[in-house]
């Protein structure tokens, strides 16, 4: 498997009519959307969060000597020899928990008994474990420690001890894990349970990371009927604002679904502005296409300032199937970030999966923006067509290196979509695609 | 790669010493656990969720015929044979949008300009897209419409058409995606952003499905400190709750982190009464092996009416490393699941990832409820040795079908934890594992 990494290729002279290339056009995302601002976040606030710092270890872990089983701390001669025929005997001078401060030490004859993560008291040179000794009870080897609350005299009188032990068996060394001064994680890091769990461990409560980005995603068309009330004569029901905020969900934003809003240019216009304090980036589909009542075209074609960086949408033509119409830019005095998708279902999420994904994962600060791509074998009756200059993605089922096409091209079949599991690429220049044939595919999983 | 599944073995004859393998364990745990009670949520809250009903397709999708494109709606015999030399000319009789509800009729030599989604009117057999047209604007073929806002003319008037059209040409039949009465998704489906589109397009607002697991996370021992805080002679920071509340997370639940109990039963028993109210399935780290002070297995041992079915918590050892010690059984008058883990941090991850992610993923209804697994190659310069009779969990790094172990077996070693992305697994009966040779490994993702 390789990475859906845009193939540069030069741009063509720019025009009205200019067709953009599919990689043309994540290029220009891509150079245009920088990583959010770091902030401090609580550690499991952070979890799946791009670490912005290297990370220093204070102290080392373990910060001090402590035994790696339940047993009895002990010096190496005192139990040198020892066998269950003749063990050694020795007085225990009591109990050594885990947590404890300032453990009595151990003498010679003598023995601690001590638990799993406890420290190693002074004069301690070793650990054998319970389960070699009688555990104090003088009836030959134990299984275990009877607990303390039941038995506290468990903690005095004497144990038989019937193995000898090695010095320092059982002992985990001060810094045998991480040293203080080491560098626990490394800045870019993605911070799942494993590399939390280090943090914590080494006493970080909190950690600096790109934050989760806040994406508003917004459906246009006066059409639209919210599921669950009544469809009039002409009416659809809105899909893409569900899929679009769950699919910005799964790619790791934290995402806010405004319905369906109608063909109205100062409507939309309101809305965006509206939602701009709590977006970093914003999703519309819908209305950016050639017809006379395409209101994000007509809303956002010239809003912002054209003399700023960033400011203002531009719609453009694609050298893609589906999703020919998308249009790129910035709204707002803070100038974020803008995707206008087409709004057919299946344009509407191909263009995410090409587009917005990769942009989210970017202003997470994640240096793998792209979906897995594999090449397969194209298991189908009949040959796939294809129009020339276009790049299609049709849907298709992936398994054990064949995918298979799910429905056919159409932008509006989003039953076939939701029974699919990887876009089908077919190159610009290819017209049709033989069953048999290899092909490169986007995997969704 | 295959699935994870346990290979089914003789369970060895009860006793208090008896040894439990990694499949008997995670057995009893699965037969015990059973997906959660379905409840109705809304489409968005389902997200990642199983579906536990047929989804049954309420109307046609889409639900009448309408446009694939912006362009004029006409009858097929006014466009034969026309061209850029001899256009049909139509005459405008307005517009139907999209969600217009009764659009007039097209009779013979006329054309309705029409949007994309927007309902084939009556008498209209085909649409001409804008650009094969001249918009209405009497020079030559357009690229596309004048906003209604800006040129209300546009919807009136003659169009001239350049290019013939078939019959139902760029129209969508009503139907064409989903007919009513077909199934769209089937009870057993997880819940991914084109499921969703799907549901929404169909108009379910609401979905019946497993909901997520709540998951309630607790450390124990009186050596743990909060991260941030100061670290006193003996103490370590606890990492064990943030690690398994994030895995929890990971796994799909919705888990709820309750900072480090101290080593007393009663607080334990306390502690977990309290947690109950908002707890599908419990998770304890520490205080479960055979120490004088292992207050998990001292509070639990014996909670709950044994004659109950589930009652009480059983307390095992494994032929596992790192892992041995483990607990397993039901808490509180609902019998809520409860799995006890040891408490170093290597142990209770590995604990986590084997026993503790199945039980979410069979509480949320998921057929595949094990982390895929692969063969790899060992990468290494000296031979892995592992015990005999138990079954060793080693953190590795996989890539491209080779795996390269990242620190030692000790189970306290968790940055060489947050360096691994694999398990390396040894079986019981294998004491060394030779470089090159084929190891089974497990995929942490």
């Amino acid at each position: 498997m390789s990475s859906a990494a845009p193939r540069t290729t030069g741009h063509p002279p720019v025009g009205p009519d200019r067709l953009w290339s599919v990689e043309e056009h994540l290029e220009d995302i891509l150079a245009t959307v920088r990583p959010l601002e770091p902030i401090e976040l609580n550690l499991l606030d952070a979890q799946g969060c791009v670490l912005v710092e290297d990370v220093t270890v204070p102290v080392p872990l373990p910060p001090f000597d402590n035994s790696s089983m339940d047993g009895y701390a002990v010096r190496v001669a005192d139990v040198a020899g020892a066998s269950e025929e003749f063990p050694a005997v020795l007085e225990v001078v009591g109990d050594v928990a885990a947590g404890q401060a300032d453990p009595s030490p151990v003498g010679p004859g003598q023995a601690a008994r001590i638990m799993t993560g406890a420290p190693l008291p002074p004069g301690a040179e070793t650990v054998v474990p319970v389960e070699w000794t009688d555990g104090g009870l003088g009836e030959g080897p134990v299984s275990g420690m009877r607990a303390r609350a039941q038995a506290p005299e468990g903690a005095e009188g004497q144990v038989r001890v019937y193995r000898p032990a090695e010095a320092r068996a059982h002992v985990r060394a001060k810094g045998s894990d991480v040293k203080a001064g080491d560098r626990a994680l490394a800045a870019g890091t993605v911070l799942g349970p494993p590399q939390i769990a280090l943090l914590a461990a080494i006493g970080r409560g909190t950690v600096r990371v790109h934050p989760r980005p806040r994406v508003v995603v917004l459906s246009t068309g006066s059409e639209l009927v919210q599921p669950d009330e009544e469809l009039g004569g002409g009416q659809i029901y809105d899909s893409n604002s569900f899929a679009l905020t769950a699919a910005a969900r799964d790619a790791g934003a934290i995402a806010y679904r405004v319905g369906a809003v109608a063909d109205d240019a100062e409507t939309l216009r309101d809305t965006i502005e509206d939602q701009l304090v709590r977006a970093d980036l914003m999703v519309t589909t819908g209305g950016v296409s050639v017809g006379a009542y395409d209101v994000v075209k007509e809303a956002l074609a010239h809003v912002g300032d054209e003399d700023e960086p960033g400011g203002g949408v531009e719609f453009r033509k694609l050298a893609m199937q589906p999703g020919k119409p998308q249009g790129f830019g910035s709204v707002g005095p803070d100038h974020i970030p803008l995707l206008a998708l087409p709004g057919n279902p299946v344009s509407s999420y191909v263009s995410f999966e090409l587009f917005v994904r990769p942009a989210i994962r970017a202003l997470m600060g994640l240096a793998d923006v792209h979906r897995p791509t594999t090449r397969a074998t194209l298991a189908a009756d009949k040959p796939l067509t294809s129009p020339k200059g276009r790049r299609q993605f049709l849907r298709g089922g992936y398994a054990d290196g064949a995918v298979t096409p799910v429905g056919g091209a159409g932008s509006h079949l989003v039953a076939a979509l939701a029974h699919a599991d990887a876009l089908i690429v077919v190159p610009e220049e290819t017209e049709s695609v033989e069953p048999g044939a290899e092909v490169e595919v986007i995997l969704l999983g």
